[in-house]
């Protein structure tokens, strides 16, 4: 069985998707310029007849997923695909061309032949509703930015309609000789139409019941479809950089206060560097609304990706069970402080631990003049905090701009609960130190 | 009386819809185009009085619904209708051409009468007001989804509108012979204009103020019209599918997080597969939310309905009353596990008792390594914690996705100081078990 | 001083506004037309001068607000006037066509004189941002729909702008000779461009820099002021009625929930017909988040509104100060039962009071079957639950839609202790009741 | 080496600015005209190599900023400035002209020698993208309104891009001679097109393939532009005064909910007057919300800003640590008071400090009737509070609108537990007073 993260299947969806485009183009402008298969097109043709019917095979030996459970039964999958899309799909793989280079002689007209094969092969087109799936798929497993994948999806529909409403256009005031003028010049007025630009040197014959009406029509829908786009083009762009509109819009807002309270130039610039640092650090991301809606145990792997290497630095922690980390690292909150701010100060009573995740925190010496020490990326602090209830010996200060992660006593105790065996351990070493 | 909720009702409403639709087409081509009610057309206008008729002696039998309290008093329903829509219904209901025909031989010029005839039947479109309510009606009772169906009545209204519009420019510009073509050119004038487009291949002659301010009105007009589409078809066709496109929206923010801050490509899938399990599996609807306004009694029903069969296969619930389990159904609480999750593990403090909603939990041995037992839809596991204070006495584990719902001690004991007969129960219950 | 709650300011602030456009109106036709100010223009113009006159002299007896104190001081009121808007004020209010009546014999050649007087006029319209300030004061202090007021005022600027770009276009293409035409004509190219319509009818000469640069410097302008109107219409209309959209959008949601839960049709039906009541009943406003941002004083004003004659029936209440009453009654919390609900059930503890603001209430006998009363608007039960801490004694249930106000017990014992004169009474009252 | 907030550096970045904006503009048209390079526009292009040149030297001192930390390193600048901008900001600055004028006599025929030269200065256009960079640091540092500076980059990139469309649409149909007519014109064409007024007056030849393709392409991608523009100028708009229309909004809800429940006029117009102070004492802003995201030290200094007047005139906190009246002040909440609203009333029981931020408070006698005292601006009632727990000796009542801002007890005590040494002086103080 072929599974749904297999690469040969991905490889092949590609390559449907490119047969599914060409048979979707190919087909209304046969139908309209009626040109006969010869040559390459005759081969195109038939290849692409090949094509689908493998794939029809190859369904049969898909594992389809279904409410996150895969449907790996080989008969299962099987009568799904018989009761959904095999008929349609069976259609779209004759070969057309073929069939009726061979049925010509057997008595029918060749110019009603050649009608019917034209009518027939819009079966084809059908293909495209299952492209709708693949295209889901593709967003769904692809990594490139899904705002992005969005954009070339509906770009890609609104170019293929706009060729079909082009080809039937062309259908309706009829043809003048040279094709790719001709198509040209009728792709040249739907987009015209769509855009609601209008320059009005193609228009329909005003005598010309079916051309005023299809014209109507192109216009309704196109509205319909102008006013999707106009609504959506501006949030898919803003959604490119989610982020960064998140960040600017902040910034006028607090721009705006700041300007209309007059808070002086030295402190609004110092906010803006605050911003500034936030959005430059982190794209203003708050990692914690963004794992928030995680079950705990992905939860806990994110942070933990994010964290291990500190955590694992951390002599209390090193060597405790895994299961024990997990839950700890899922308690970790951020925090940012700017140059010159006390983490805390001596004498003050903790309840807190900090690991530096960036930047350098300070440790002064009793009078907060001297420093005693530098501490940087993965080193941590204030670990007393979470086993005694006791003043801070020592006061720290922020250096430069620090993220900081802090895990609190009570917390920590509440993990500690569930790890009685850990306990031990912990005040094994608190007594060490102390 | 006739009461809202009557199917006949909803069938005269629908066909009273399609009769009104017809006089609001009918009135404006008469006026314009000035022929004779002959024929069919003849029959036609006197079935629509029969029909307006019939339903403005029904509506002294409707009852109506104000304020959600149902207005059943035949004598009050009738004051009502007297004093808001009978008037213009039953001038709506006059069958115009049967009296001028009458009326004809009793002496007014025939062309007079005509004329009369066609600007007195004006009356007739304003049954398109009372009209609105019945779309409002059918707006709150229909099935059908909500923003489908405001997209038709607003088509509905813009159709119409266009009609309206092009009859003015026809009896503006006048006719040129052909009605049909005439129309049609007035109707596709009237979209090129509204829709912005404005090829410029029909346009007001410009020494004719009438015609130029006519148009200007138009262009007004159909701007705001115009911006008022835009700015709902999007949130419209927003709407048909609210909750995928919340789903694409998480999901972008979040593969925009991934990607920023370096989340492995493993890590990331499973990140993916999780949303994608709550997109199959429930289309992102978090049902807490959904149900979280409305009055317990309706909160409890829907709950039930959502989870009864789970609940009556509980030991300890069956055969309780119904008003206990309705109390207790309220207060269920769904959570989910990924593969590999544990729910807990032995010796930790359980608060919590679980019912297997959908997947399959494995109940492990004493080492964490052997499997048990496997639960699966329907089975419960983990009820001794909601009667004693006791560890654990075994790990449990999803085997797959898994959607669970969870009842906590403390409701637990909450709901059952309201029925302390049941308390009895339970307590023997356990004992037995124990 | 004329203070801003005036009437006659109101008036003579429509006066004016009438006057000023007028002013904007004439002032851009008599530069491109070139017409002499004879007969009714004249005296218009004089007129107009005259009311600017009166109303320069009036602005320096009326009170001017800011920050919501008022400036009554004259002295002040003048210093202000003199040193914003007096200058321009001034000069609009000179009656130009009478002065170069008068000054056209002193020797300038009376050609010069009137183009000079043409182009002086011009300060008139300066009196156009005056304007805005009286719009301001009309949008906030009038009683109309905000939206509905804001809609009107931009339209007023619209148009004002189109009257400008259209006399601006008449000075750049020239008159024809029929001034209502050209108008018209130059009014319909406006239109035609900034709605984007551009039928292509009336273009610039593409030899002459001026008008092409003209036009497209219309369009560039125009485009945004589109793109406004386009962004601005929808959410105003929807602003018409925020509450009807809000309620759709609510009922969009929970049809789509129910319709993918498979919800079974009556309770579907029950669901729908809850949230229409809330629609019906009150419009779907929430009025606790309405008033919860105003402060103490007018919350309760508000709610004493809407509720006080409930409170004034309770015997317990009865006679209170009105202070007491007024802290009461902000805790007020309404709830909603719907019909068959029970409020509470005999032999619970009780919490809380209820007031009926609308429905029946049944008050049941010991076995819950017979009914022992039956509770409407105004009535009230359970107050004994605010005094003792005792089991119902009888149960209560909803008939139909009930709307009741619940005061819970903590809340009314927090208000008692600040009222200790009111408590001695209560207490009273209860022994006198048990 | 140069900082990057050197005011030297800023004013050499609009130079540039200003020089590369030229060199956008000039390269496309010399392509499309050309022209020779002589006189003027000879000197022009070699002053824009020098420049360009001067730059990139400039470039290898300008310390660059990331993630919030300077790169100071004179060689880590130019390493990174090597691996980045230089070869193509190198050859931005060649003077070609310069080049040309002695290659050409190297034995290059001119014709071509001249050609050649043409498109090697496409290079320059290079340089727009470096812009990007320098116009995003002027969007960091500037202190205009963010979105204005928004919108004049967004207009400077379209406008940008009209010219080089436009350039494109010269090359395409030729020149007629007249390049400023020429140029115009294509303008013309250009915005006609984008804006989607399309008058028809200048359309692409519909025999000629590219012509209709090149016109495509300009519709599709305006449909683009101008769906982002459309989207984003009423947000712009709308940013420009966030406050307003928050504002405005607030009081459309407000004055609907009142015209529903039938409020009286008189207390709507007190609603309506309260909002109206807000607005005009503070734009609406609620400064809790402004500041709730800095961090500690920052809220510090924002709040200090704001108060710190006010706090220094009170007796307790006269003479305190610095730091002991930052950590109070971050915890003032504000309030505001009608005219009459009580603060509160004789024998409450007091747990709050009020300081008069804006507005008279009246302290009363003891039956409320006499005034005892009026407070103003920067004064301070109720302090006691903070000490004992006592009930109030007098009531207060605001005389107008007040803004005031409190602490309560839990608060100050919180706050003194840290600053034990300033607990003593805090009892003597009170003693003292008592």
């Amino acid at each position: 069985m072929i599974y749904p993260d297999n690469r040969w299947k991905h490889a092949w969806d590609g390559f449907i998707l490119f047969a599914v485009t060409f048979a979707a183009i190919e087909v209304p402008l046969r139908l309209v310029f009626g040109y006969t298969a010869k040559g390459w097109i005759f081969v195109a043709d038939s290849l692409l007849a090949a094509i689908f019917l493998v794939d029809v095979v190859l369904q049969f030996y898909t594992v389809q997923s279904e409410q996150g459970r895969l449907i790996v039964d080989r008969s299962e999958v099987r009568r799904r695909y018989m009761k959904s899309w095999f008929v349609p799909d069976f259609l779209a793989a004759l070969p057309f061309d073929l069939i009726f280079l061979l049925a010509g002689p057997l008595g029918l007209p060749a110019l009603l032949a050649q009608r019917i094969s034209r009518l027939v092969r819009m079966v084809r087109v059908l293909r495209l509703f299952h492209l709708a799936g693949i295209l889901r798929t593709i967003q769904r497993q692809s990594t490139l930015h899904p705002g992005l994948l969005r954009m070339s999806i509906l770009a890609y529909w609104i170019l293929m309609a706009a060729h079909w409403v082009s080809c039937g256009w062309l259908a309706i005031v009829g043809s003048t000789g040279d094709p790719l003028l001709d198509y040209l010049n009728a792709l040249y007025w739907c987009l015209t139409t769509i855009a609601t630009v209008g320059y009005g040197d193609i228009t329909p014959d005003r005598t010309n019941a079916v051309q005023l009406i299809y014209t109507m029509a192109v216009m309704v829908l196109g509205v319909g479809v102008y006013g999707y786009l106009i609504g959506n083009i501006a949030t898919m762009i803003a959604n490119l950089d989610v982020a960064r509109a998140h960040h600017q819009e902040k910034m006028e807002q607090v721009t705006a206060f700041m300007r209309y309270r007059n808070i002086p130039p030295r402190l609004q610039s110092r906010i803006r560097n605050y911003y500034n640092y936030l959005w430059e650090s982190r794209r203003g991301y708050d990692e914690l609304s963004v794992i928030t809606d995680l079950p705990d145990s992905l939860k806990a792997d994110v942070v933990i990706h994010l964290n291990m290497e500190i955590l694992e630095k951390v002599p209390i922690f090193r060597g405790s069970s895994n299961e024990f980390i997990r839950e700890l690292v899922v308690e970790l909150r951020p925090v940012v402080y700017t140059p010159g701010d006390y983490v805390f100060r001596r004498g003050e009573l903790g309840e807190r631990m900090y690991f530096v995740s960036k930047g350098r925190v300070e440790i002064l010496t009793v009078d907060d003049i001297e420093i005693k020490a530098t501490l940087g990326e993965g080193d941590f602090f204030g670990e007393m905090a979470l086993l005694f209830h006791q003043p801070r010996t020592a006061s720290a200060r922020a250096a430069e701009y620090c993220d900081l992660y802090y895990l609190d006593r009570s917390t920590f105790d509440r993990v500690l609960r569930r790890y009685p065996e850990f306990k031990k351990k912990v005040v094994a070493f608190a007594e060490e130190r102390s």
